[in-house]
């Protein structure tokens, strides 16, 4: 019935006669699993994204940063990285600057910095790359471990010649140009390549046209779009917007956005990038040039003006900003222009990491939910990555986690900060405890300081953990010191602000989940209490020393949120998984001794009641299967405590038998 | 702390230590989706699953079958297995007779009927072997054969020498104990081995002692249980057992258990197996001899008596049941008993494969649902199979199904029977939408026929499809011809009777699911009122020359059956996948020629009206994402109805872009 074909809009790829033939019989080898669920996003490439956004007219946005200085900068910029991530940009990018060892392994140095930005902020990234004074070797060799990092875009830049007696070398690198070529040479099609266009023309060029023809021939060589240098009017930009496109250039370009912020970094960068800062700018200014404020509202004010216009002309998707590595002035731009999302969409309950290995990850332990740069570090060797299931206790090896200090593990907080937070002094158990509970409330603790982290979450309370708040506070005052919960949830919209995740139209659903350090003694009476909640309730405990105990049946994993989708299978982003746990549980203990303890004196009161901490609690993990139901777990704390408040008359028989004597321990404990 | 861990009794598998060295490390490489997830069951073998049926004092039944003569015994069986398969039977068994050409790829072959009770009916299955006058290389052939064909037992016979001059060979078959040595040798530990016992000594043995003593070797050279031949008191059974443990056999007896079920049929099992019936038993027949129905009530009796000693004994862990092909007498007594599981729990919504390849199996297509035996057929030379997740449009290529008259695919009804409940001549289509609301309604057609099949169904209405009724009914009278549906489920337990599968305490959810032939103008319609219908309703429309049109996002699969249970990760064992669509449309429209319109002869009305709607339908699935709400389907199939009796004020120009004229085509159709 031909004249039903109009109506036939979307053709699948497969017809009939192709599915049956060599079409899909080809792919019989290809493993089922491996395919993304979720975003097609992350299967794509920079520029992929970029054009399906230009063609949906949705204005985007993208923020540059330079490489830290000092190892507390990084540790600062990567936690920047996550804040201003949260918004939604495109992608950022990291200035390569060859005076400060950028392809080393340096925390400071770019390519660690996009690297972090790649694999542990989950941020699309672009680094930088500057080719003259380099070798070809050198530089193939930045671009091979820049791939190997999980880095799949590059800005490939001339920059600046070093020392007076610069010459052009004959088989080197002496364009940018050159090195677009490289890259494609060495690399195929493998990095999308960005480069720089100069809306008033190169300082160095010969003329204005001289350089839009050097940038045809960049474009020319491979590259995939253009981000242009600083501008002060809309004018300047849509000017040479018009005279690429005539000369034949058809690729994206981006206006560079620099929000001035203030009159000394103005002063700076003009004199660096040989710009004239227009008459109508100076004039304002100059008058303020003290007031800070005053300079950073009217360059907030100007560049939202400067935007609206290059928005509104239909010639710039997107927005490109010179950060300056500060926050302020460009979020409060993009504020302004309706471009930052306050409440960004997830596409899991975590952070999905940009590296390419990785796009397939869908499923990870709970365990990790607050330090998923840990989890991300210790599985960052795996081959591949959970899809769709976790599958058994086979599961691939954690990678140890000695090192606690590394930049983007470690705490943003100063160890003065922590002492004052986490107690100068801790004088017994519940001192600790206190901590616990101060977090819990965010109340003060009594020596005034509000607790802002503790070592196992290095973030104020989760907006979803504050709905248990109440029960967290009772059951922490007592000695049960959580540091995981979720509660259950029982098929709310995947657009709820607080829980919701993935894609619109669906349903998320939690099992309730609570994790927390307890002593020896609650842990007996916690394991008779279970008996009653046999098999609603799975459990699993473990000291330092790893003696454990679990009801899990065979190993096997419990998927405690999962999600349904319209025209998807089923997605379970996070299990509790026992096997997991026993690595994480290293983990876990370690950061009592490594956050904590070592904040005191060896041998001090404090570090021993830690010490003692460590070494005798143990960490119980519990989840409400019957998540359509009211939460039990609080029953069942609440029926420890029932029962170590009111012990049932001992049988002599039973107490050898089942009681471990806990008087005695009682004794060997600091501080009491 | 030591004194804790007398309290932690289940030890997980992995310490700490031993997590983080080489003992996880070493599984890195195996594939993590790998791994059931439902039942443990799956992946056992028969003496595995014997041993903890017994250890937990759960007592089991078995039934032994016997090849078919005839191609109709062979579909006839099958459908046995897969009703008397419902009961929960641990194993069937299935004997090997020598003159029947019992290794052949015939469809009455020992070989084929074993192989199809594993594949097909998801039966664990003990092929029969004997070996007495055959090779080794005949024997390590057939052996061969039934392991690829995913058998994984055998039960070793010597069975009875052919001719009156059989002699002991000197390098070949002469004892069962023979065959077990040379399975060990050949297939080391590969299959379970099953031996015969006699609990009144073979009657070639030279004597009882003699005959316990060659049992003894055949368990010795590896055999792994006993199934003794049939006996008619309890006594001679249980004194059998207590003389195998006196001489040492330890492994697992089971009693073979003969209900008597007419009086030729004992008294030619008493000839061959050159028994002597009870004084006792005798005693009764013989007066009733001629009422089949009093000796099979007998029979059922004095089998239920001697069985309840047996249990009562200790000594009897399960019953094996010589069935003699028919169901009533067995099922009967199983019943008395308590063994029959009237209700048994479904491990997933449908019936698992027992072969070893398919065991972690747990997602398949909807579209099969009525077909899984032509699903297994057309997926059988798989190298893996769908386990968690289905996965992307890059699934496996499936077989063609060109022969719809295997045995294990043919319908159970005669050509006469079929003619009969869908008419021996049609006149029109709306004959042929009679024969589908007959068989929805359950109602006799106007020749006051039922209709208990369809083409897409052999079997009457499922109970779950029962709740659609109504709605069924209304839209088949109108030309939605439906052919799979399912309703939405919003967490009912995984205990309900009717949509309830997988493990106890878990939740099943379902989003609701419509199949349906149709006609090209309904189509018209349908694709227009679907655009309001948009994320919500999912839907692929195809017809048999593979025009096709559907929204799903990038051909992904759309999960529409799933559970939660405690201590597990989601289970989906249904998808509907919009490429094994493609594949499965192919099926779907032959099935209106083969095992329809080729009931006709040829150029006959019937069987061109048959023919017009297999050229002109389209078939739809359509699925509804919303699975909380109320299922939204058959709002748009009324949707559809109205568009079509009220059709909105045409404009010219519409006219010629978007409708075809359909009032043409209904001139071609013939029967009108």
């Amino acid at each position: 019935t031909p004249k039903l074909q109009k109506l036939f809009l979307a053709v699948a790829a497969c017809d009939s006669s192709g599915a049956s033939n060599s079409g899909c019989e080809s792919s019989k080898e290809s493993s089922r699993s491996s395919t993304p669920v979720l975003d097609t996003d992350r299967t794509d490439r920079l520029r992929d994204k970029m054009r399906r956004r230009t063609e949906s007219g949705d204005h985007w946005f993208s923020l540059e940063f330079f490489p830290p200085r000092t190892a507390s900068g990084a540790v600062n910029l990567i936690s920047r990285f996550d804040r201003m991530g949260s918004g939604g940009p495109l992608f950022i990018d990291v200035t390569w600057h060859p005076a400060g060892d950028p392809g080393s392994d340096k925390e400071t140095s770019s390519m660690m910095i996009a690297s972090t930005a790649v694999n542990y902020c989950g941020l699309e990234s672009i680094l930088h790359l500057t080719c003259c004074n380099q070798t070809k070797e050198k530089i193939t060799g930045y671009l091979s471990k820049a791939k190997r990092l999980g880095l799949k875009n590059i800005m490939a830049l001339r920059g600046d010649p070093m020392g007076a007696d610069w010459e052009e070398e004959e088989a080197g690198f002496n364009y940018a140009t050159d090195l677009v070529k490289h890259i494609r040479c060495e690399f195929d099609d493998y990095f999308d390549i960005c480069v720089a266009g100069y809306p008033t023309g190169h300082p160095e060029a010969e003329s204005y046209d001289e350089d839009l023809r050097h940038l045809k021939e960049k474009v020319d060589a491979g590259a995939d779009f253009i981000i242009t240098q600083l501008f002060f009017r809309a004018d300047t930009f849509l000017k040479f917007v018009r005279d690429c496109r005539a000369i034949g250039i058809t690729c994206p370009i981006l206006p560079g956005i620099f929000p001035i912020q203030g009159y000394q970094s103005l002063r700076q960068l003009v004199k660096l990038s040989k710009l004239e800062v227009p008459e109508e700018i100076m004039q304002v200014i100059e008058p303020i040039k003290d007031n800070d404020a005053a300079i950073r509202n009217y360059g907030i004010e100007q560049a939202v003006g400067m935007c609206r216009v290059l928005l509104e002309s239909g010639e710039v998707p997107g927005l490109h900003f010179y950060t300056l590595n500060r926050e302020v002035a460009t979020m409060e731009v993009l504020r302004q222009l309706g471009l930052w999302i306050e409440d960004p969409r997830r596409t899991l309950p975590w952070a999905v990491s940009a590296h390419p290995k990785r796009k397939v990850e869908d499923v990870r332990p709970i365990f990790w939910a607050s330090r998923p740069k840990s989890y991300i570090y210790r599985t960052q060797d795996w081959d591949d990555f959970p899809n769709g299931r976790w599958g058994n206790s086979s599961s691939p090896a954690f990678g140890e986690l000695n090192d606690y200090y590394l930049f983007y593990l470690k705490s943003k907080s100063s160890k003065d900060a922590l002492l004052k937070m986490w107690g100068e002094e801790l004088t017994s158990e519940q001192s600790v405890y206190e901590v616990f509970t101060s977090y819990i409330t965010a109340q003060p603790n009594v020596a005034g300081h509000k607790v802002m982290c503790l070592p196992w979450n290095d973030d104020p309370l989760a907006p979803e953990t504050n709905l248990l708040k109440d029960e967290l506070d009772k059951v922490n005052r007592r000695g049960v010191l959580t540091i995981n919960s979720q509660p259950s949830i029982n098929g709310k919209p995947s657009s709820d602000p607080i829980v919701g995740w993935g894609p619109p139209g669906g349903y998320v659903f939690q099992k309730a989940y609570l994790e927390f350090f307890t002593s020896s003694e609650n842990v007996t009476a916690l394991l008779k209490v279970l008996k009653k909640y046999e098999p609603r309730v799975n459990y699993h405990i473990v000291n330092v020393h790893g003696q454990n105990t679990t009801n899990a049946h065979d190993m096997q994993p419990n998927a405690v949120t999962w999600g349904i989708f319209p025209g998807r299978e089923i997605v379970q982003p996070t299990v509790v998984d026992p096997v997991s746990f026993l690595y994480w549980k290293d983990e876990a203990f370690a950061l009592w001794i490594e956050q904590w303890a070592k904040l005191y004196e060896d041998e001090s009161p404090s570090r021993m009641i830690i010490k003692y901490i460590h070494d005798n609690y143990f960490l119980v993990n519990l989840v409400d299967n019957d998540f359509p139901l009211d939460n039990c777990l609080w029953q069942v704390i609440d029926d420890m405590f029932e029962l170590l408040d009111n012990p049932p008359e001992e049988q002599p028989a039973e107490q050898t038998a089942e009681q471990p004597n806990d008087e005695q321990s009682d004794k060997e404990q600091p501080g009491k």
